[in-house]
């Protein structure tokens, strides 16, 4: 295992260090319990609190700020974040309007922010993202899991909340946007768990993991390595069959990078998936090329498309200055 | 070879149709010769061009737009541009002011530039940057190779040009800049490219490159895994005794991941890094961190260092529209 680590025991610590000290204009790294939240609270301002386990940055932490979270908390890597976490994260950013959860399905991670949202005293709500169309049920789920669509939630929804949407509308909002956004991902290689020293799964010189979950859960069949243009079209087959974007639809499309794989692919991905909606007549409104939830140092990448409406349009072009999502501003 | 590739001689061809299909808005693809440009042009500024081989993105293509660069050669992969996409780039761009040409020091590279700035009819000077410590003289270079520090004199000169200044105040700036900016990186992984279908070159389980060149060229040892913090000291050990910043220098830290290295490493290398300067009573002003002089999926990062006064310090936190940098705007 080689990475930049000093301690196993500490990467999680140093790595939030580095990350809050880099930040410092934007967040502020709170210890026992761990969360990062926004430097500068907005009165009355619905709070988006977010978490899952560490390994996927810059999901979640590298979203808080205006416009998107309030919020995160990280748990070690590929576990949850605990109930405390929450708690006292959902106290910290509260400016009276009461705490949206946006949970990506995990089991651990679900149980635990239910229990956080039982036992907070504050009004809250959740929204629970689910849109990876590969397997229903998987290692660490019940149901669909929750993958990159988490940031086209939390940028939309964050949007929306910072224009004084209330909590109701906030989550009504939030389960519109999950239910028009599907993902599915691939995998190249595995990865390796600081804590655990050894690769997550094996997989062969040419084979590769279609259906890949970001903590290298099995996927709907491991296969030969073959082109972009194929890979992307068993991915986008999955994610139009459980979309079913109609005529004239407009998607945002996301191409996201598991780790490993460099930008310059990444962009190849996207011209793949941009022939292959194109042939069907669908367009592609929105734009997003890059690694933004992460499988540690795995290889490979997953495509998400959400079938946008005129509000959702508006609200993914709003200004957001987090650390690693800015524009606007 | 696991690549997101249809067929390895359209892999620059597929890779950058993409690019610029996600970045319409920013930048128009010229197809033979191969160049990136900005959109929109504005009249009488001295226009930026780059380039440089394919591999290391977002560099140069994710810096063409506002505040940054004008336009981007792309070589194929680890291959320098030629002259003819350096003459038509400066050619396209011209707005009245010249062409200052940014060139990263490696053999072909600033020989093609060399021919581009002597065969075009348009004004022009040259930057030359030379920030990588590590060596003097390299597989491809004579004298030291230019690296991330790219990064930081695009968008200092490019802030620059928009204000008006004229070639030589741009010429001149870029060469204060170069010579205030200093790096060094360390491999992890190899890298493979494309063509070739096999590793750049062999490295052990439990080895690393100190000094490597962002084409895999060998650096000033090979030596077993370290912790981060004996890495980040290896390398400010080096930047520092280069660079030599006088008592109350205050630092832009760009922590550089060199593509197949997590951002969650990357943020606790920069932990590292700030701990050392700390002690050493050198005050970090600025912070990047991200994968933007890459390897194609190489693990391991770079460290860069600049010493800011404050016209560096304005024209970094300036407003800056890129595919790949984006603030203020």
């Amino acid at each position: 295992m080689k990475k930049f680590i000093n301690h196993v025991d500490d990467f999680l610590t140093e790595s939030l260090a580095g990350f809050a000290a880099a930040h410092g204009d934007l967040v502020v790294l709170n210890h026992e319990p761990v969360f990062v939240r926004r430097k500068t609270l907005k009165p009355g301002k619905v709070a988006l609190v977010s978490g899952g386990g560490s390994g996927h940055e810059p999901l979640h932490s590298g979203f808080v700020g205006y416009g998107m979270l309030d919020a995160a908390c990280p748990g070690q890597v590929f576990t949850s974040p605990t109930p405390d976490q929450m708690m006292a994260a959902a106290k910290a950013v509260d400016t009276g309007a009461g705490t949206l959860f946006v949970v990506k399905n995990y089991s651990g991670d679900l149980m635990n922010f239910e229990m956080a949202s039982e036992m907070s005293e504050l009004p809250n709500a959740m929204v629970l993202i689910n849109d990876d169309v590969a397997v229903e049920n998987s290692s660490y789920t019940t149901g669909r899991r929750g993958v990159a669509g988490a940031v086209i939630v939390e940028k939309l929804v964050g949007s929306l909340a910072e224009t004084g949407a209330d909590l109701e509308q906030c989550k009504a909002f939030g389960d519109r946007i999950n239910k028009h956004t599907a993902s599915m991902g691939v995998a190249f290689s595995s990865c390796t768990v600081p804590a655990a020293g050894t690769l997550t799964f094996k997989i062969g010189d040419d084979e590769i993991e279609v259906g890949v979950g970001i903590h290298g859960e099995p996927g709907r069949r491991r296969t030969r390595f073959a082109a972009a243009d194929a890979i992307a079209a068993e991915l986008l087959t999955a994610i139009v069959a459980d979309l079913k974007p109609g005529n004239g639809s407009e998607l945002l499309v996301l191409i996201n990078g598991l780790g490993g794989t460099p930008l310059g692919e990444l962009y190849l991905l996207f011209n793949s998936t941009r022939s292959w909606l194109h042939q069907r007549g669908l367009a592609i409104a929105r734009v997003q090329v890059g690694s933004l939830t992460t499988s540690l140092e795995m290889a490979g990448a997953s495509i998400t498309l959400c079938v946008l409406d005129d509000e959702m349009k508006r609200h993914w072009d709003s200004p957001v200055h987090t650390p690693s999502l800015r524009w606007g501003m």
